[in-house]
């Protein structure tokens, strides 16, 4: 039995519980597991961007020159603090969506036959994939991952065994199971199939540690919305390893990845680099925001915030075991904890309708995800070992007491 | 001669005068006249942003419900205030440069064997059309049009006579010289020829009325940071003609594009019409700022808006010959009020050296374009005719002194 004393020891004990007070959390009776899909408001956040249009209202067109660099910057802190990565790596601009596009179809110039991908993956990454597989005259093979595992080392060498794959795009964490993927073992394999690997990182940094550099990865991108806390559609980051900058050339070729980019009247002439894969102005109070959730992790520390997460992921699969379990729960994500990322996920036939009892009558916020998953995420920085017993004890109760019985059980719009 | 009181008098009768109030202008000794580069600070924005911080705070994951169609309602706002478009023709989401790219690819997907824009078009645009006649296999024909007015119908007609043409793309104010292109008639041209045409509207939105369907107008991009004032890197939009959204297919297929978004065990099955254009998650801050810009237009109005500016932009032409012709200056602009936009181009053989002592010395600023211009812009909601008469008094105080001479004729970075 694991009591709500056990829960507070916990807390009692953890090196990040101080971290909870940077954010701002105005409803002390909800219970927040989502800011996997949405991260909080850090209260940095909220004070710098209130400086940053005071700043744009004082010093008008002279502000550039504080905000043109951000895009490399906060690149490369994020870089240091979440990605394991080498300054000059990585910038932040464009949404991941774009940056998936720019980095697949920078990725398939070469001779290859197909694009690979595993049929779990996010949406936005299969239909870009689908795009420009498509605009390329490739193939798009999707494979059969493992539904709570993920895709594996051994599908990627499988899918690659022919030597005719130009790319392999994955997801670190999948978003719906939680399941992390063996980010070195399968680039390895894919490199060794002959393909170039890009991982999606949405669903891992800021959860897990990403030795993108050490693991031998060539490209990424991610977002900084979940747990980097960077806010609403904040732009997403792109990663190019270095030996690759100079032979990937990015299919949108704009202003903010000119060399000397004010010498306006010189044809298309891209910077050596990373800042090669910018394209247009950046939106600068989004960015801002990144800046802050990326400091706010480097201070934290990506170590202890993936092991204060692995933690609280442990905990919610042993109350699943001994409350849910025997209400049909199922768990939907791997039981080894390095198997996973910063969420767990939770099957039920009734998953749409438990769902919206928790937030209507628990003020428990997880999100849904078709056809039966219910995700609990735990960022590490604000949530704490009680907010997960308490949840846990919320979704218990009101499943045990049929509540989830009286709502539609239609999923309709969740984000 | 035009003295101060005539610019009083001017003052006096303006309309719109009472919108300065609705900005943040902290620094009254300067004469802020790159507005056409990044426009001022609204009042609304500053206070709009701060309860959308706080929203993001409180409601967290649930926000989503009021964000997630701004995209397409601040585009119709702008297509009603400012674009001469019907509702569902346009989107707000992306930069100016991922946004050209994606109409370009879009356009060019027919049997056409070229791409043509003029020399003088803004860089992006040609750097983005370089890029796509690259993947395409189209070429790329540059003209050159007149410095001055910029390119014509005439130009249009020649460079697809071949009946060879896909796109041609141009921008349809000049950001160097402000002249503004006969948007109906190069359309007509383009079109006669069997080219698509794609506008960049980026100097032109907000300064003058665009009446995209009355044009016959195809596509069209453009910023919001300019004369629509919603800040440093805010969002850009995009224009599809109703009749082409169905015809016409993005290459970036985001899951902001998929109809049903959230079922996302699906493949990608694009939602018809302008959406599906959309790409990645939107940066909500910074689109937030562009719907106080539309509203602030639409408040005002486009054609009393059109019509200050264009009465500004002749007083600095009279002032021009009256002070400032006799000490080397010449006008880059076309003299006619309605063969130019919202800014002025002042050359001269020291424009540099000018332009660095109108900001550190007379508290003016305007910004450079190489190699001899000094572009000053006066979007109308904020700028007074006493503005303009005291900047072009200060530039020829300072020139007459010789007080830009001490400068470094070198031009660094200016943005």
């Amino acid at each position: 039995m694991t009591t709500r004393a056990d829960a507070e020891r916990l807390d009692a004990a953890d090196p990040l519980a101080s971290f909870r007070d940077r954010f701002v959390i105005d409803e002390p009776d909800t219970i927040y597991l989502d800011g996997n899909s949405l991260g909080r408001l850090p209260k940095s956040t909220r004070d710098r961007l209130h400086a940053l249009v005071t700043q744009w209202g004082a010093n008008l067109i002279a502000g550039w020159e504080n905000w043109i660099d951000l895009p490399t910057s906060v690149g490369d802190m994020l870089a240091e603090a979440a990605l394991g990565a080498r300054p000059g790596e990585v910038v932040v601009s464009d949404s991941t969506t774009v940056n998936l596009f720019k980095l697949a179809w920078a990725a398939t110039e070469g001779p290859g036959k197909a694009i690979v991908t595993d049929s779990g993956n996010f949406p936005t990454d299969r239909y870009v994939l689908d795009g420009v597989a498509n605009l390329r005259g490739l193939e798009l093979r999707i494979f059969e991952a493992d539904p709570v595992d993920g895709p594996q080392s051994g599908d990627v060498a499988e899918a690659c065994a022919g030597g005719d794959v130009a790319l392999v795009s994955l997801s670190h964490v999948a978003y719906r199971s939680g399941a992390l993927a063996d980010l070195p073992g399968i680039t390895a394999a894919a490199r060794k199939g002959g393909a170039r690997v890009l991982w999606d990182l949405c669903h891992s940094v800021g959860a897990v540690p990403i030795g993108l550099h050490d693991a031998g990865a060539e490209l990424a991108v991610g977002c900084t919305y979940k747990y980097l806390n960077a806010g609403p559609g904040a732009p997403a980051f792109l990663y190019v390893r270095k030996e690759l900058q100079n032979e990937l050339r990015t299919p949108i070729q704009g202003w903010f990845g000119q060399r000397n980019q004010f010498a306006m009247e010189r044809p298309y002439d891209p910077e050596p680099g990373i800042r090669s894969f910018l394209a247009g102005t950046p939106p600068v109070l989004d960015l801002t925001a990144v800046e802050c959730g990326a400091e706010l992790l480097a201070e934290a520390g990506i170590e202890p915030s993936a092991t204060k997460a692995a933690a609280l992921t442990a905990l919610i699969a042993d109350l699943h075991d001994e409350w849910l379990a025997p209400l049909g729960f199922e768990l939907g994500t791997p039981r080894e904890p390095k198997r996973r990322g910063g969420h767990v996920s939770l099957r039920h036939p009734q998953a749409w309708q438990i769902c919206t009892a928790m937030i209507e009558r628990a003020k428990v916020i997880p999100d849904f995800r078709g056809p039966d998953s219910i995700r609990l995420g735990v960022p590490p920085l604000y949530t704490r070992f009680v907010d997960v017993w308490d949840a846990l004890d919320r979704v218990r109760a009101l499943v045990e007491a049929g509540e989830h019985e009286q709502y539609d059980p239609t999923p309709t719009r969740i984000t």
